[in-house]
């Protein structure tokens, strides 16, 4: 492995384990609350974040539509969060270190290997970010830190 | 300049150059609101935001408490959000095109050159997804597209 690809899983892992964090406070209520009006709900940012590692990789070796639509419209409940981000960070480290061919989206967006590696991770962020917002709004006592 | 280093400039330019559209967006009335209960002000954030890339850099290079507090006791007005973010994605970019040797942070995190280069870039996707909540919280209508 490399000195960039160990940073990267460093920082992702960091994004990962803290994202499960934040699954866990989720109550069940709260799940289609809808915290910033015209915005995703809580549930929806929630699966968004547990499946985008996959998903933007899927996009980064040129993924139709058509495959991009049966990919998220696999349900994802609650209780599979934790997992399903699982699989996406291995998936992540897996293509991440065997390498990929990059090809441009559906929609016509070109970027290397490296480069799409980063927007996943910078996409994972931003959404934890999002949720952590959200969970914020609605009162939740969070006491995890975010960054090392 | 190797392509994980082209692509790290690539992504964090769209953090960058996304974030002063938000700045140019912040109306004067709004600087001082507090969205989320118990966060930062608007202000504080857009402030954080704009220099975090050169702060972080000063603690990957292992600046103490005191030069830390310095660095951050400098005011940085509305309208010098976006000329102070442009210089922290300058330094950025020298730094890590150059190269800079990493040592463990005042409070004892340990990461490398390149783990560092990618903290400050999460951290900067982190911040402006907090802004762009705080600003839709607020009402604005921010027809801006966050990622490529």
């Amino acid at each position: 492995m490399t000195d960039w690809e160990r940073a990267l899983i460093r920082h992702v892992g960091v994004g990962v384990k803290t994202s499960k964090a934040l699954f866990e406070k989720i109550e069940v209520k709260d799940w289609d609350e809808r915290p910033i009006p015209g915005k995703r709900t809580v549930g929806e940012v929630a699966v968004h974040l547990a499946v985008l590692l996959e998903a933007d990789l899927l996009l980064a070796e040129g993924a139709t539509a058509e495959a991009m639509q049966a990919f998220y419209a696999e349900p994802v409940t609650r209780d599979q969060l934790s997992e399903r981000i699982d699989r996406a960070f291995r998936i992540y480290q897996e293509k991440l270190t065997t390498g990929f061919v990059a090809r441009p989206t559906y929609w016509g967006v070109d970027d290397s290997m490296n480069g799409w590696a980063i927007e996943a991770t910078v996409h994972l962020y931003h959404h934890r970010s999002q949720l952590f917002d959200y969970l914020n709004i609605l009162g939740y006592e969070l006491e995890i830190s975010l960054f090392e």
